[in-house]
């Protein structure tokens, strides 16, 4: 594998969740598996106060409680890479501090003034920071790249997602952003596409003529956590459904793109989003459900409702719980209602698509399993990431019953291969 | 379930390898599960000279060899109902001690004379026996019934197949003969209907359109084993392929029959069978391929040539594999290719049926597992009985490589129900 060139991931927010539980622990991954540049510096920074000693214990302990192998050489080989400052967002003559630190970092690592800004902060700060990292004229180089990477939610609807953009758009130029979504960069995720079109099985049945509708469900056990502040602020309809879910139905839905390239597949992508049926307000009662979870004790552990959370006001209206039905109006999916869900605090933890098939037209064989022989096709994002066909077989013995079973594949039992994580490919390709 | 009348069975050629490795096995199996009638009496007969209790001890020896757990009370309470007698098939005379022998059998089990005989004979021997039968006046009863059960092969060819048929029709009425294939007896093939038509998912892309080919093969690792003499005037032609082999072409290929009873599903099966394009003399060459396995010498252990076998002429023609290429002209299979393979002494025991799904019509992915991601449903009915399906998934990692993989469904994971064996299941039925 070709290596990366030399560069410095500049981190903001570095004291927070995704930066401990995800974005270090995915670095380090990189790192071990030698995927990184050959030089490379990682430069953390937040509001709070940390020496690069301190930042580094944190950042030790994230990895210690994420990776399960490692060596303690190969870890503080890493962590001497890892530098912080601490900064106000707010403040624009802060940002020269981060130049300067930048300057001598360079020099350590012959990174051609590449830097890569990784926003992890609340979105509320994005248009702050990249508007003072323009004042500080990191955003662009004569020599070496600037990127800069946001996570989705961008913007709050559409009007404040424009708005957004063109904030971005006056300090970085369109191939300087990195907009990610870490569910697509799940492998179950980019598997939807190679299933669908690399099999020639599922084609010819892949529509309005075979397909009774389709359910796309993420269903998670854990509440808010410690995100109040932000989740006030989005609701699952925002966190969940007009992004990773839709997209989602997107890929289960989209027409074959001639090509693979990521035109091609954006192309067909916002085909299917154009085609999205308008929910006028008067079906809103009948397509959409909203809900909240209250408190209740869960084998024995007494657990908060929604607007006991910390960060959530006590009368909040914001969902934690949404449930949509959709169509999508065009030849192929005419009459073939979609679902999505989304909910927190849920009996289970899973996110899959569901393709539920027709049954056949005409019954031939007594149907001991419930009377209901539907086939499904089961794609399972997590956990147990891989794919499932339910189908009717006979059950053993005399006469023709017929049971349900599945056929099942499991990315894990590809054991010789590693799964990588959604962040390590999606900073990997960055 | 419901227990069947008290009866009697009668097997001919009760010395037999079939009798020993299978019926025997099969009636105490259907015993151990309480599923034969209340009283019943097995008798066997074939020309060696047997005393009931050396007869007892040779089917003791066969049953403790087929079957894995059984408690000796059952095997002796078991043991107690069968007999002997002695009798050469071709004197007439001798039937009139069957018959004596039966009516003493009748009052230790009040069967109102149902008997039910079982031809385990050469097959040479089956129009005698049944003559010999109906001499004896066998073949009919005021109270009870009276069934005949007969395995192919029914003839050498055509003429003697009529003749057979005609010499039975003489002594037994239509619904009195029980034609057994014990290889329609096992549960996948039984399966492979309810695999096409429980399922909405399979009958769209079941034709021409969407199937490549159709491969339907049985290979045994064993030769002939003690069968010498019935092989070789048999060959692989008559012992597999035009009964077993063609027969499950015909179970892939029929057209959804329109309720499960057996004159429709035997009228759709004939439908198959009527349009399988004739073969020209000219064409023989290309289209069928017939060999014999020689002297070899396999893990060091020195194997024996076809006509070295006992039994076998040392200039015989027979064959013991064969391939055949055919079509089945109608509108459903037009221009797709079955292929049908038989074998002895092939490197590995499998029989399946794979149908080859064509390519998908537009290459978006590159194909990492030699090119070739063609789907396959694979119908596998010894060993390990289940459903398997090779589709194309991503290769995790970086990129849209294909990688081709099984999702599959085996039989045996039904761990809590027991797969019944053909044989049992066939005289359970008759």
């Amino acid at each position: 594998m070709k290596k990366p060139q030399n560069c410095i991931i500049v981190i903001f927010g570095a004291s927070g969740d995704l930066t401990k539980r995800k974005l270090v622990p995915a670095i380090f991954d990189l790192y071990k598996q030698d995927m990184l540049p050959e030089k490379f510096a990682v430069l953390g920074t937040s509001s709070s106060k940390f020496t690069d000693e301190e930042f580094r214990g944190n950042m030790k302990r994230a990895v210690e409680k994420s990776i399960i192998d490692c060596t303690g050489d190969q870890l503080s080989g890493f962590l001497d890479k890892l530098n912080y400052i601490s900064l106000d967002f707010t403040n624009a003559e802060g940002y020269s501090e981060i130049a300067e630190k930048l300057k001598v970092l360079d020099n350590t690592c012959d990174s051609n003034c590449n830097y890569i800004f990784y926003l992890a902060t609340l979105p509320s700060l994005f248009e702050t920071v990249i508007a003072n990292l323009g004042k500080a004229s990191l955003n662009k180089s004569k020599t070496g790249y600037r990127r800069i990477v946001i996570e989705k939610p961008f913007g709050y609807d559409l009007d404040s997602a424009r708005l957004i953009n063109k904030s971005i758009h006056k300090v970085f130029k369109e191939e300087q952003i990195y907009r990610i979504d870490h569910y697509l960069g799940k492998e179950t995720v980019q598997n939807v596409l190679v299933t669908r079109f690399s099999n020639g099985i599922f084609e010819p049945i892949w529509n309005r003529n075979y397909i009774h509708h389709v359910e796309i469900t993420s269903a998670e056990q854990i509440g808010i956590e410690n995100r109040g502040v932000y989740y006030d602020k989005t609701g699952a309809l925002r966190d969940m459904v007009q992004s990773h879910l839709l997209r989602l139905a997107a890929l289960v839905a989209m027409e074959p793109p001639s090509s693979f390239d990521s035109d091609a597949v954006r192309n067909e992508q916002i085909k299917v989003l154009q085609s999205l049926r308008h929910i006028s307000e008067s079906e809103v009662e009948t397509s959409v459900i909203r809900g909240q979870y209250l408190s209740s004790t869960i084998k024995g552990e007494s657990i908060k409702g929604y607007r006991e959370e910390e960060g959530v006001a006590p009368d909040s209206k914001t969902e934690t719980y949404a449930a949509i039905k959709f169509y999508i109006d065009n030849w192929r999916w005419g009459g073939v209602p979609f679902y999505i869900r989304s909910g927190k605090r849920l009996p289970t933890r899973v996110t899959e698509a569901v393709i539920h098939f027709k049954k056949t037209p005409h019954y031939l064989f007594k149907q001991t399993s419930g009377g209901n022989n539907e086939n499904q096709l089961i794609i399972r994002i997590q956990p147990d990431e891989g794919i499932i066909l339910k189908i009717g077989m006979k059950e053993p013995g005399s006469g023709f019953n017929v049971k349900s079973v599945n056929m099942d594949f499991h990315y894990k039992d590809l054991s010789d291969i590693r799964l990588p994580e959604a962040y390590e490919r999606l900073l990997y390709d960055c």
